[in-house]
C-alpha cells in the first residue's frame, strides 16, 4: 500500500525520442510539508534553481518531472521554460504555482522541446490516479536498468503510516549529468523542521555515501513531501514516533541509494568500503571515498584481482594520516594485509572478490573513527555507455 | 649523440617472468651531482625511501633499476633487499654505496626475487657500455607500448652539451602502481642547487601537469645526474647558459611527459586542457585537473561526443569560483560554448574531437590566471588492461 493521498500520472512527450513515457506528475490531494536537498555542484540546472527558491516556504502539493533533457546550462530561456511548465501544471491543478516543484534529467545544454511538452501537461492532469509509483520510476529512468521504488510502514499508535520513495540514477553522476533524483512521500504528519532534519541525516547515511564515478550532477535533487493524511499527532523531535520515523526514512534512502550503486553504469559488483581506526571522521570518509573512487581499485574488482596494493596506494594518495606498517585489509572475512604486509591468503580472498556483493574492510589502527561507502566495479560497459550516450 | 661519460647495461633476471630484460644500470664514469623528486604518496616503496635519504648528499654515480616488481609494501625485508642490491652494485663498480641509487617498478606487495636478481648484478657490471639508452628505456617498461627517450643539445660557449632523458610510464598511476620513472643525464656541469631548482621548475611544467587516471604511484621518481664531463664553467643561476640549460631541461621533461600521456593505458587521443581567466593559479590548476580527470569527459572524448555539459559539470564540481553565464569553451579553434550557452557549432567541433590530438580551451572570464594539463581519453582497453594486470 502507498501513502494516502498521493496520486501519480505519466505521459509521453517524446522529449529525447518517442517510444516511452518521459513526463511524470506526483500530486498530493492535500497540501504537504516539504523538505529537500540539492546538488552541491556550482553549475545548477534551471529546475534546481527554481526549487531552491520555492522550498523556503516548506509547502508543496505537486512535483512535475521530465526525463530526456536536464534543462541545465540553458540560461534565462531554461528558467522561463521551467517556470512555464510550473504555471501550466498549477493552472491545471488549480493550485498556487509556488506549490509545484519541477525536476529534469537527461541531456545538458539543450533547450526543452516546449512545443512537445506543453500539449502533454493537460494529459498529465487528466491521467492523475491512473499511474503507479513504479510507472513514475520508469518515466524518470535514463541509463537505469530497473525502476527504483521502496516503501516502509510505521506503526504510530493505532495507525499505520507509510513512507514511499522513488528514485532514479545509475551513478553519482550520470551520462550528460543525467542526475540522481529522489522523491519521497509520506502520509505521516511531520513538523517541517523535523522533516528537514531527518532528511538531512538520512541522506548523509545514504546518497552521500555512494559513488559510481565520484562526481556530482547539475540536477541532483531529493524531495520529501509529508501530507499528514494519516491524521497522527505531528511528529517533532520530542514525539515518541520520532525515532521510528527517522529510522524508516533512513532505511528508505539507504535502500534506494543501494539500488543506484547496484544499477551503476556497467557495474557487475556492489562493494562496501569500510574504514575503521581513522584519526577522525573526516579522514575516515576521505579514505573510504579515495578507495571507492579509484579507477584502479574498481578495475581490479572487476577483474577478480586481489590487488591490495592499489587500495594501499589509494589510501596513500587520500591525504589522510596513515601508517603503512599498521594498516590491515580484509576482503569479507579474509585478512589479506596485516600490519601493511601480505598475509599470503590471496586464494581465499579470491573467493570473496568473485561474489556479486562483498565488503572491503580497512583498519588504519590510528584512531577510532569509521566510515562506510558503497561503490561498484568499473567495466568496459561503463566506458561503452558513456562514450556513446549522446552520439 | 649521448651525454659524455654515461654508460648503460641491461640484463634479464626473470623478475616477473622470463623473456625480456628487466634489470638496467646507468653509470657515470665520473661522480656526478644529482637532484631528484619523488612521489608524494604517503605510501612509498622501499627504493624511494632509500633514495630520499641518499639524495641529501647531492652526489651520485650509478642508478640500478628493475621492472616487474615495485618493492613496495614489502616492509623491512624490502628495505634490506634494496640495500643489498645497492651494495652489490657498489661493490662491483668499486664505488661507495652512497653513490648508487635504486628504482623499482612493477607489482606491489611482493618481495623481490633476490635469488634471481643477485647472480645478474655482476652481469650488469660486465655489460656496461654494451646497451643503449633505448635498451634501458625498454628494460624498465611495464604496460608502456614504446620506449621513451629524449635528447637535447645545448651550445655553451664553444662546447656542445647534451641532456638525455629516459622515462617510463603509461599513466600517472599505473597498474599495480607500476610507476612513472624518469632518469635524466647531462654532461654539463651544473651547481647542485641550480640543478635541483631547474628540475623542480621543469617537473612543475611537465610531469606535474599530466594525468591518465588522476592517481600517484608509490614509486614515482625523477632523477637528474650532471657529471660535468663537458668541462664547461659550472652553471649557476648567474651564468649566461642558465636559461639555455633551464629551457633544455624543461623541453626534455615536457616531451617525456607528453610521451607518457600519449602512451596512457588504452588511450587513443592526447588532449590538452587549457584554463584561462581563473581567479588565481590554484583555481586554474584545480579546474584543469577536474576536467582532465573526469571519467565522463574522458569517455565522451573517446566516443567523439562533443558533450560540453560534462566539462561544465566537472568545472562546477571542482570547487573553484566560476560563473556559468561567463564561461566560454572551445574545442581547438571552434567555439562551442559562449557565455555558458551552446553556440550550435557541434558539427564543426566534431571535426576537432575526431583528431588524435587537440586542445580544449576553457575561459572562465573571472580573473587572469591560467593552467594547462595534458590528459588522454578513457577507453574499454584501459579497463581491460587494468582488470587483467595481475591475474
Amino acid at each position: 500500500m502507498f501513502p494516502k493521498g498521493f496520486l501519480f500520472s505519466t505521459s509521453e512527450a517524446a522529449i529525447k525520442r518517442p517510444g516511452r513515457k518521459d513526463l511524470a506528475l506526483i500530486f498530493s490531494q492535500r497540501e504537504a510539508g516539504i523538505a529537500g536537498m540539492f546538488t552541491t555542484n556550482r553549475v545548477k540546472a534551471a529546475p534546481v534553481k527554481l526549487d531552491m527558491e520555492k522550498i523556503r516556504s516548506g509547502r508543496a502539493q505537486a512535483i512535475v518531472v521530465n526525463s530526456g533533457n536536464a534543462n541545465a546550462c540553458t540560461g534565462e530561456k531554461g528558467m522561463q521554460d521551467a517556470r512555464e511548465i510550473v504555471s501550466l501544471v498549477a493552472g491545471g491543478l488549480m493550485i498556487e504555482p509556488s506549490l509545484v516543484y519541477i525536476c529534469s534529467t537527461g541531456a545538458i545544454g539543450v533547450p526543452l522541446p516546449m512545443d512537445r511538452i506543453r500539449p502533454k501537461i493537460s494529459k498529465l492532469m487528466l491521467g492523475l490516479g491512473e499511474s503507479t509509483a513504479e510507472d513514475v520510476a520508469r518515466a524518470i529512468m535514463t541509463t537505469d536498468t530497473f525502476p527504483k521504488v521502496v516503501t516502509k510502514k510505521i506503526k504510530i499508535g493505532s495507525r499505520t503510516g507509510t513512507i514511499a520513495g522513488i528514485c532514479k540514477g545509475a551513478g553519482m553522476i550520470f551520462p550528460n549529468m543525467a542526475t540522481m533524483l529522489c522523491f519521497i512521500m509520506t502520509d505521516i504528519a511531520v513538523k517541517q523542521k523535523t522533516l528537514y532534519k531527518t532528511l538531512q541525516a538520512a541522506i548523509n547515511n545514504s546518497f552521500n555515501r555512494i559513488t559510481v564515478d565520484g562526481d556530482r550532477s547539475t540536477n541532483d535533487t531529493v524531495l520529501v513531501m509529508a501530507n499528514g493524511m494519516l491524521g497522527n499527532e505531528r511528529i517533532t523531535e520530542k514525539t515518541e514516533a520520532y525515532h521510528l520515523f527517522s529510522k524508516a526514512l533512513n532505511d528508505t534512502t539507504y535502500e534506494l541509494s543501494r539500488m543506484i550503486v547496484k544499477d551503476g553504469e556497467g557495474a557487475t559488483k556492489l562493494i562496501e568500503i569500510q574504514i575503521r581506526g581513522a584519526r577522525n571522521e573526516g579522514d575516515a570518509r576521505k579514505a573510504a571515498f579515495a578507495v571507492a573512487n579509484s579507477n584502479l581499485v574498481k578495475t581490479a574488482m572487476y577483474g577478480n584481482d586481489v590487488n591490495w596494493g592499489r587500495i594501499m596506494a589509494a589510501l596513500g594518495n587520500s591525504g589522510i594520516v596513515l601508517r603503512e606498517e599498521r594498516t590491515d585489509i580484509s576482503f569479507g572475512k579474509v585478512s589479506i594485509v596485516k600490519k601493511g604486509m601480505d598475509t599470503g591468503r590471496k586464494s581465499k580472498a579470491l573467493e570473496v572478490i568473485k561474489r556479486k556483493e562483498f565488503t572491503v574492510l580497512i583498519d588504519l589502527r590510528i584512531g577510532k573513527a569509521s566510515a562506510k561507502v558503497l561503490t561498484c566495479d568499473l567495466t568496459e560497459d561503463y566506458v561503452r555507455i558513456n562514450a556513446s550516450y549522446m552520439t
